[in-house]
C-alpha cells in the first residue's frame, strides 16, 4: 500500500518532527518501506494500490506505554466522597482506596474484567493507540494476577491492538499481609512472578517503590528474581518521595522509571547512562493534585528519553485519552510539543523495548495515524478534541 | 414519547441528584409531561411509542454556558512558541495572542468561520450538549462583530443544537484603538451592540473587566447602554484580579459572572442578592498554571448557584468538552459530583435566562442524555471517557 498525499511527522530523530511536506510511505505488508517526498517516490513503488490521505498530517500511531486498564469496579464514589470532604479514614472506613479495587477485581470472572476493560481500550484505540502496555497489580494473588494477565492479552482477539503486559505483584501489599511485606513477596508476589513466566504471560516487571508500598530492598529482591528469568524491568519510581527510586531502577538496567516527580539530579544521571526512559505520568499529577514537578530540565540536560502515559487507573488517573495527556505534559510539566508526540511514539516504544516501532522509517511497522490537522503541535495544544482521521495498525487501514 | 426503564437523575432541586430508580419519563413534542417511577405511570401515557432505556441513567442534556466557539485560526504555534521558551513578548513581536485571533477572524468569511466552528460544535454535541452559548469579540469592529453573531446564529441550522449569543464587544481594545479604550467603545463597540441589536442578534450583553481589557467605569458605561436597550448581562470577572467585577455584575442584575478567581466575600454577597450565577471555567485556571481558585465556600454559604463552561477559546482555553469541565471543577475547584452536574444543566440554563431546561420535571424541555455508567458521579469521575449513549433534541432521540 501506499499512502501519498501526506504531510508527514517521520519522527526520524529526536530532534525535530522531521516533517515531509507532500510525502508519500510505501508500505509492504505490515512493514513501512519507504518515507520521502512523493515526487522522489521510487518506479517500483508506483503501482501500488494508494491512500490520498488529502494532505492531512500522518504520524507514528501512539503508543500508552503505561496503564493498568484491567481492573474490576470503579471508585466513583470514592471520588464523590473525598469532594464532599471525606478524610481518607472515613474513605478506607467506606471500602475505599485500592482494596476496594483488588476486592472487585478478585471477585470479577475473566470475562467480567474483559467486558470491563474494552470500553476503556476503545477510548484510546479513538486516539490512535495501536500498542497498549497493561501492568497487572490488582490481584495481589496468585491467581487473580493471573487472571488480569490473561485478560490484558485476551485483548488482540477483540481489538485491533497490541498488548505489552507488565507484571506487577509488588503494587500493594495485599491486605491480608498488611505489616507483612516480605511474607507477602515470598508467598504471593514471586510464585505469580514465576508463574506468570512459565505460562509465557510477561513482557516486563513492574514494582512500586514507595513509603506506602515496597522498599528499595524489596523492590531489589523481586528484580533480581526478574533478572534470573531474563525479564526486563521498570520501576514506578519517586513518584510521592525521593526514595532514589529511578536510580535503583537503572541499576537493573530498567526499560523505564515513571513518575519521577521527585527524582533527582543522580537519578538523572544514572537513568542516562542506563538507557532508562523516563515515563512522565501528568494524569495522577493532575489528580492527585501534586505540585512537584518532574526534573525535565536534568533529563533535557543529561538526554534521557521522555515518554508520556495516560496511567489509567481507577484511584489515581481514570484517564483514557493520550491526546490529553499530550496536553497535560505541556500544561502541566512543560513539555514542548514535540517531545509530547515523541514521548507516545518513538520514545513510549523504547519504554517498552518494542523497538520495530514509534517512528515513520524503513523497516519499522507501519502503524499511523492520520489527522485533521496542519502541524502536528495541534495535536498537544487542543483539550478534549480528537482529530483522528484514520489509524493504520500492521500495515491495515 | 415514553422513555421508560431509566435510571433518571431530575436534578428537579439543588440539594440533589433527585434519582428514581426503574423510572420513566413522557415527553409531548418537545416538552416533559411525566416523570417518576414506571410503575405509578399514568394510564394515557401507556401507550405511546416507547424507548427501554436498558437502566441507563438519563439526565437533562448538557449546556454549556460559556463558549467563543466561533473563531478564525487557531493558536498552536504560539502555544510551541510559549513552551519553546518564548517571552509573552516574544510571541506578542510574533504576532501572537489575541490579535493574532482578531486578524484571523476579520480575515475569515463567514462560511470560513462556520466551517472551523463546526467540529468544535461536534465536539460538544458528542459530550451530550443542545444548547450552547456562542460569544463575538474577537471582531472588535461592527463588521466583524455582526459576521460573529450571524455564524453563531446560523450553527442551527447545520447542527441539531440551540444557540444563545451574547455580544462581547468589550472583550479587547482593538490594536488600532490601542491606549484609546473609550474611543473603540464609542466608534465600534456600541454601534456594533446597536447595530446587532437591531438585527436580534443578541441575547445578552458580556464584557472582560480586568486591568489588561475594561475598568469597571467603562463596563458600565456599555451594560448602561444594554439595560436601555432592554439587554441581559453577563461579566468575565475578577479572573486575574479583583476589580470588583462580581459586585458590579450583580448590580446590573446580571445573568452570571464568570471566572471569579479573586472575588471575595463582597462579591459573592452581591451575587446572591442579585440572583446572579458564578460560571466557573476551570479550562482557563488549567491552561494559564493560576493557582488563586474561586470563593467555593462563599458561592455555597451565600446560595449563589453555580454553574460550570468549557470557556471554549483558542488562547487560554481551546477545550471542547464540557464532561471534562466537570471533572476539571471537581479536581481543580474542588465541587461535588452533584455541583458538577447541575453547573452544566439547571445552573448552566440560569446563566442563560434559559428558564425552560436544565432539569427533568413536567413542563420543561425533553433535552436529555443517556449514559453508560451506573451512578451520575461517574460522569464527573473519569477523565477523558465519553459515556454518553443517546442524546436526545427537543423530543427527538
Ligand atoms: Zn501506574
Ligand atoms: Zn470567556
Amino acid at each position: 500500500m501506499l499512502i501519498r498525499n501526506a504531510k508527514v511527522a517521520t519522527l526520524a530523530r529526536s530532534d525535530s518532527f522531521g516533517l515531509i511536506e507532500a510525502g508519500a510511505i510505501a508500505i509492504d505488508g505490515s512493514e513501512i518501506v519507504w518515507v520521502g517526498p512523493e515526487h522522489a517516490l521510487p518506479e517500483r513503488f508506483r503501482a501500488s494500490p494508494s491512500h490520498d490521505a488529502g494532505g492531512r498530517l500522518v504520524t507514528p500511531a501512539l503508543i500508552d506505554c503505561h496503564t493498568h486498564v484491567v481492573f474490576g469496579g470503579n471508585r466513583a464514589a470514592e471520588f464523590e466522597l473525598r469532594l464532599q470532604g471525606a478524610s481518607y479514614a472515613e474513605i478506607a472506613k467506606a471500602g475505599g482506596g485500592i482494596v476496594s479495587t483488588v476486592a472487585a477485581t478478585r471477585a470479577a470472572s475473566a470475562d467480567e474484567l474483559l467486558e470491563q476493560a474494552l470500553p476503556r481500550v476503545d477510548a484510546l484505540i479513538a486516539d490512535g493507540v495501536t500498542l497498549l502496555e497493561v501492568k497487572s497489580g490488582y490481584g495481589l494473588d496468585v491467581e487473580t494476577e493471573l487472571k488480569m494477565l490473561r485478560v490484558a492479552r485476551a485483548i488482540p482477539g477483540h481489538r485491533p491492538i497490541d498488548i505489552r503486559t507488565s507484571f506487577l505483584g509488588a503494587h500493594a501489599v495485599a491486605a491480608e499481609y498488611t505489616g507483612r511485606a516480605e511474607a507477602y513477596l515470598e508467598e504471593q508476589c514471586l510464585p505469580a512472578l514465576r508463574a506468570a513466566h512459565a505460562e509465557g504471560l510477561v513482557d516486563a516487571v513492574d514494582g512500586f517503590c514507595e513509603g506506602i508500598a515496597f522498599s528499595p530492598a524489596q523492590i531489589a529482591q523481586v528484580f533480581t528474581v526478574a533478572r534470573d528469568l531474563g525479564l526486563p524491568v521498570k520501576l514506578h519510581a519517586d513518584q510521592l518521595s525521593d526514595l532514589g527510586g529511578a536510580a535503583l531502577a537503572a541499576e537493573f538496567g530498567a526499560l523505564s522509571a515513571d513518575h519521577l516527580e521527585y527524582t533527582q539530579e543522580a537519578g538523572a544521571k544514572a537513568m542516562a547512562a542506563a538507557g532508562t526512559v523516563a515515563v512522565l505520568l501528568p494524569g495522577a499529577f493532575y489528580t492527585l493534585g501534586e505540585t512537584q514537578r518532574p526534573p525535565l530540565s536534568a533529563f533535557r540536560a543529561r538526554g534521557v528519553d521522555v515518554a508520556l502515559a495516560t496511567d489509567c487507573n481507577p484511584g489515581s488517573s481514570p484517564l483514557t485519552s493520550l491526546l490529553l495527556a499530550m496536553n497535560m505534559g505541556c500544561t502541566l510539566f512543560g513539555l514542548t510539543p514535540l517531545e509530547a508526540l515523541l514521548g507516545v511514539t518513538a520514545h513510549a516504544a523504547k519504554a517498552l523495548g518494542a523497538s520495530d516501532r514509534g517512528r515513520i522509517v524503513p523497516g519499522l511497522r507501519a502503524d499511523l495515524c492520520l489527522w485533521d490537522v496542519a502541524h502536528p503541535a495541534e495535536l498537544a495544544y487542543r483539550i478534549g478534541f480528537n482529530p483522528l482521521h484514520a489509524r493504520v495498525f500492521g500495515g491495515a487501514l
